[in-house]
């Protein structure tokens, strides 16, 4: 018999924009006439019916986010909450609105191009494992920083890491009762932190995130 | 005085295609009505005319590459040679018809998208310190698989590496005269085994890999 556990997707929109030199942050930028941001929510709400969506949003922005809400979706299914001055401080924010045992899926607003098959994919391993952390292999040679210079890493162990980051609650939750450092720059590296192994998944080569104009591009074409 | 060196760039393209499910390499496929491969062959020629271009192609395909040169090129700069079962042995092959002494470009022919700029950049910095090898910050976070699961890597620290990798043929000539190891996938490896240490230079984020018929998209919209 399977299990069906609450769902609830984090997804985090609290960027500045700072890095596309544009006023307006990328998760509001559009991609064939719908914010970047549309993407994330309508394929969550689409891959489960009983998936509650927490929408993380710059204090300045919330209107703009809640006019996207409006426009597009059903209101029930979604809450706004407040971003904080850091991705962990932001997932916490988000955090504190969940009470129920579930599996929490946090997701970057600016990796539109997820699919349902991932959101499936990582919620079944979730349940089984605990946690599932989407990667996929590099094909570029990989250098890592040395004191003395660089060195090459065995780029068949290395992984590039995306979202959604999908937890269970009973995890999720108490990891993040931790104390902030810099170096919790994922929700992953939390869990690292709170002493748990994770589980890696596998991602998708199109789940890039939208930093630059030509990543805008990109996502155009594949959005079709 | 600013010393001007005999310019030499390797271009391998002896790739065959396997990844993208096309029976032609990927090298010749067409973005926008011109082979990937004639992007590389431009941008060289372009930057410096007393370049010259040592094409290493598979065997069963260098009669299309002879096709491409003589539609578009200046025969006399370009030649051409058979590839290796590897690319260690693919670029020895190109260095064999190398005596004098040189800065040399070896260049992954699925990077397309280069520039005249990164050329230059990476020639100057190879006269300078004998060396110059593109790499760029990723913008995920990043996993290491280890023995008992996986570690995050300090991401400030990892560099995904491109090409040309340049150096100064009196490195690289005598760094190719080591034996095949499995572990050297570029350049840079070659020259760390010889025991040597590699600069990295800024290299740029449009220079991917064409790999996958998503990239082939992202190639069109950046050549325009």
């Amino acid at each position: 018999m399977e299990t069906s556990l609450k769902k609830y997707a984090i997804i985090v929109a609290a960027g500045s924009g700072t890095r596309m030199n544009s006023s307006l942050p990328k998760q509001f930028l559009l991609l064939k006439k719908k914010p970047v941001l549309f993407y994330s929510i309508d394929c969550f709400l689409k891959a489960y019916d009983d998936l509650e969506i927490i929408l993380v949003l710059p204090q300045l922005h919330i209107s703009k986010g809640q006019e996207i809400i409006d426009a597009w979706f059903d209101n029930s299914r979604i809450r706004i909450c407040e971003g904080g001055a850091t991705r962990f401080h932001s997932v916490q924010n988000g955090l504190a609105l969940i009470e129920t045992e579930s599996i929490i899926f946090v997701h970057d607003a600016a990796r539109c191009l997820l699919t349902q098959s991932l959101v499936k994919r990582s919620y079944k391993a979730a349940v089984e494992f605990g946690t599932a952390i989407p990667g996929i292999p590099v094909k570029d040679s990989v250098r890592y920083i040395t004191d003395e210079g660089n060195e090459v890493l065995d780029r068949n162990k290395v992984m590039l890491i995306q979202t959604p980051q999908v937890f269970h609650s009973k995890i999720l939750l108490p990891a993040y009762k931790i104390d902030y450092k810099e170096k919790l720059t994922d929700e992953a590296s939390v869990v690292d932190a709170f002493g748990l192994k994770v589980r890696m998944i596998e991602g998708e080569v199109n789940n890039i995130k939208i930093t630059t104009v030509a990543d805008i591009l990109f996502a155009e074409t594949i959005i079709g």
